[in-house]
């Protein structure tokens, strides 16, 4: 158990007014215990009360194990998952983790009908914002892995290749540089680079193209994710025109980044800056998201999210330009908040490329 | 919107007493719809009524598209995404999806204090657990890729090689074959072969191996899986008396299958041979799971599975023997259930094997 992190979430308790919650995400337990559970159709619930005590209730498959200040309780296959927690809460209000699967929740209002549950994953949240010194170190290692990551695959872009060859590549980079699993990776080509989610298929590489490298994966736990757009053989004078507005959104959002600005603020700067250029119906998604043990979590980078920010936190800063039937342009960074600004965790340059 | 599937669910609520039940399940949603959306963070729900009546609520982000006999209420981002659920949803009993998250039911409770929710996922499990043609169609080719994909990895084999790269190798041959994404496989060697959730990792082969390959991927949504185990350059008297009893139980299980069967029967059938043969405490799990859109699904495969054996059904059979520090052994085939026995969907020889 990571007691640092257990005291800043029973401050959020207190001041959200809640006396206990139940925390089961894959992601928020490891924060707090370093178990790596994922359930899928089991129990898993850590009980945590305001005064810092903490049991685990788990399936036994998962293999847990009990520690000096948290203890566990094991359940099998052929038990109700539910019955010991249900006898371990008490009456009242009960903040529920967002993510338990509604089938457990029932199961324990049916067992105990003097509890109210209530939202309860926002202690949780609020504290994995902020990234403390482990997470950090992880966090920058990973996105220096992911800079080599994006140029080796650059390095093999050529005339026929395909988006799902080169998407298996990143996965092949990733994993022997240390990543924890392969994952799908957006890599589209031309037209295809229109679609903000499109998943690379058969399409083959030929001059013109914009391509769009959008990676990601989790080593040590903690998510890199990074985009580069590069151009092969030629680029035209509107892509250009296209990328150096997207480049100029990035950087202007990077450089309004500091403690107390609003993170509503900083998508508008990006925003505002590709609709002054005269493409702001094309920038069709927020501009980021929060990043750690998820690849997407709190905090929200978006017009709607009037979060101040905040020492230690991460996020990423990826505006995109995307003009269907021709091609598309994005360049996201993860940046950091510090003191005085911020700390860009990429490092594989922004100039446009045009590979030969 | 698929009426035969429909009219089955329909059925099985009014068997349950259900007259409404929301469903959310990525797969479950697929099967009723043909709409594949992995949610997330964001809210979907398909209400359902015992009448048939149906409307789809979701995040307009999913792209759903109306049908004339599916309405469809979209949200945005930035609303409350139960609200309209809220407001559709009739006093009483609703049944829950049972992998809905906690948060959309406890806002739906408050929104609605007249609504009472119970386990609602049965009705659509039941249907999905025997197999209509056009699934048994996509399995049955889906099984014969699988086939041919242990048969190019065996082929691969040779001093050295290591277990992940093995299992990208796996990934690569599925993915030419037109599956659906990149996957964990499990590939092991040697002493790992003894934990049946071994993860592939740096771990090169040597001679007197056993070698686990358990593989399995979505390809057109629906999965195939199956085990074999082979043998590097030796074998020892210990490794053949092992497999020879892995595969006289997996042989065994599959000759007592027909409808009316109950399926611990099935796994009783396996464990017997392996307890007789000395080596009962070593088969640490079930004998199996159901399979189609999820690769576990309902009917579960064990000795606590009371439920009769239905034409339709598939499921995995994969008993196995693991010897801790030494080695493992695992044959699993997939198996659908006929009127006369049933079907075994992998073809691929389950012969001892000593690669060279």
């Amino acid at each position: 158990m990571n007691q640092q992190r257990i005291n800043r979430i029973t401050e959020n308790m207190k001041k959200a007014g809640l006396t206990q919650i139940l925390v089961s995400s894959t992601a928020s337990l490891y924060y707090l215990t370093g178990f790596w559970i994922e359930p899928h159709e089991r129990m898993i619930a850590l009980y945590l009360d305001v005064s810092g005590r903490a049991i685990l209730f788990g399936n036994e498959i998962f293999g847990l194990k009990s520690m000096p200040e948290l203890p566990l309780i094991c359940h099998q296959d052929s038990d109700n998952p539910v019955k010991s927690l249900a006898e371990a809460v008490k009456p009242g209000k009960l903040g529920i983790d967002k993510f338990w699967c509604s089938k457990f929740l029932i199961e324990l209002m049916e067992l105990r009908n003097d509890i109210v549950p209530v939202q309860g994953s926002a202690p949780v949240d609020l504290a994995r914002k902020m990234k403390d010194d482990t997470e950090i170190t992880l966090m920058r290692n990973n996105s220096r892995i992911n800079d080599q990551v994006v140029g080796s695959v650059i390095a093999m872009l050529k005339e026929g290749v395909t988006e799902n060859y080169l998407a298996s590549q990143v996965n092949q980079h990733f994993i022997q540089r240390g990543a924890d699993c392969e994952g799908t990776q957006i890599v589209c080509f031309g037209a295809n680079c229109s679609d903000p989610h499109h998943c690379g298929d058969g399409t083959a590489l030929k001059a013109g193209d914009s391509i769009i490298l959008d990676i990601f994966t989790p080593i040590n736990r903690y998510w890199c994710d990074m985009t580069r757009t590069v151009f092969y053989k030629t680029v035209s004078d509107k892509q250009r025109q296209v990328y150096d507005l997207v480049k100029l959104a990035n950087e202007t959002a990077i450089s309004r980044i500091k403690p107390g600005v609003l993170l509503s603020e900083i998508d508008k700067a990006a925003r505002d800056i590709i609709t002054l250029g005269g493409y702001g119906e094309y920038f069709t998604h927020r501009l980021g998201h929060g990043i750690g043990l998820e690849c997407h979590e709190p905090p929200d980078v978006s017009l709607a999210s009037d979060i101040p920010l905040e020492v230690g936190m991460i996020f990423s800063v990826e505006p995109g330009i995307y003009l269907p039937g021709e091609f598309g342009v994005r360049i996201e960074d993860l940046v950091m908040v510090t003191e005085g600004g911020c700390e860009v965790l990429n490092q594989y340059p922004k100039e446009l490329q045009v590979i030969d």
